[in-house]
């Protein structure tokens, strides 16, 4: 059987931008870099995703250095790197091609953000008919991934909330959400 | 310019059994409803969207009786109907192929429920570069759309909740959440 394929997505210094507002699970680049270091020692497959956004002034854009990987999972020569300009990992990327080639079905899940990218990649990847493991210490959320102005006197949603809600909606449905510590006493 | 096309997912009496937990918007169906006639009246495009569980033993499977439409958006001959057995209507379908042939670029989307089948094919829709507008009380959800058992302590959340976070996490980012109300005052 082949070894469950670590997916980091997004984790990029474009996210330190204050625009996105307070966010949760500040540990979750640890955390990342936690799973990153044990599937480097097991030889498993590590697969990072770098969102690319066809704005060029967006934090996450080409002229802000947003695009740059955070150093907590910086890749190394020869690991798999994707670059997406959407959400989801699957949508004009060869991710899917290079899963199915590698004859990759389960899939490990971890990055920014837990409501919008990761959910979206999530998502597609059960769909797609992979099994999926959500760490989900290791994403993390910000007040800027949810908009409550759609419903009149809604409060806004904290970081933690959306985050909690994100999880919550994708376990049992779309993947298993685990620890970090948990994956790790397990994996890969 | 093509009209918007109105997507109706998954609004299917399987959505009437027990195992699914409390529901919010009560009125969803009726709403979807008054959104099909208006768009019947103006000519534009309908698509229905039929869930097919593989598992025939689920609600949504082929021998509960659980995939007939629900009466209040029953389709009409000559109406588009595409059947899915995964959350996204863009997934093992043609829906993509005819939106695409039709020259159809603006969508108008509700059904159930809203943080599994309409989210994902919402997410999958703006990613595949439409632009979505979300009829949020034409979508209803369930108590059972959400686990929260893999957070130590967190409480569960009602279905209204849950709905109320899904519509937060899609809007202003993959679609534009609208009442029926207003989309009727404006559309199709």
């Amino acid at each position: 059987m082949t070894a469950a394929a670590l997916i980091l997505i997004d984790i990029q210094t474009g996210f330190d931008a204050p625009v996105w507002g307070p966010r949760n699970n500040p540990g979750a680049e640890a955390n990342a870099g936690r799973l990153l270091a044990r599937w480097r020692e097991a030889g498993a497959p590590v697969i990072h995703i770098r969102h690319v956004s066809r704005e060029p002034q967006s934090p996450l854009g080409p002229e802000t250095g947003g695009t740059a990987f955070k150093p907590e999972v910086a890749p190394r020569p020869g690991e798999a790197i994707f670059e997406k300009s959407v959400n989801s990992a699957f949508i004009g990327t060869g991710l899917e091609d290079h899963l199915r080639e590698a004859g990759i079905d389960q899939l490990v899940i971890c990055g920014l953000t837990t409501p919008h990218c990761v959910s979206t990649t999530v998502r597609m990847a059960a769909n797609l008919g992979f099994s999926v493991r959500l760490a989900h210490d290791a994403c993390a959320s910000f007040a800027a991934n949810a908009r409550t102005d759609w419903a009149a006197g809604m409060a806004p949603l904290s970081a933690e909330e959306i985050h909690r809600g994100a999880v919550s909606h994708l376990h049992g449905e779309f993947a298993t959400a685990l620890s970090t510590a948990s994956l790790l006493a397990d994996a890969p």
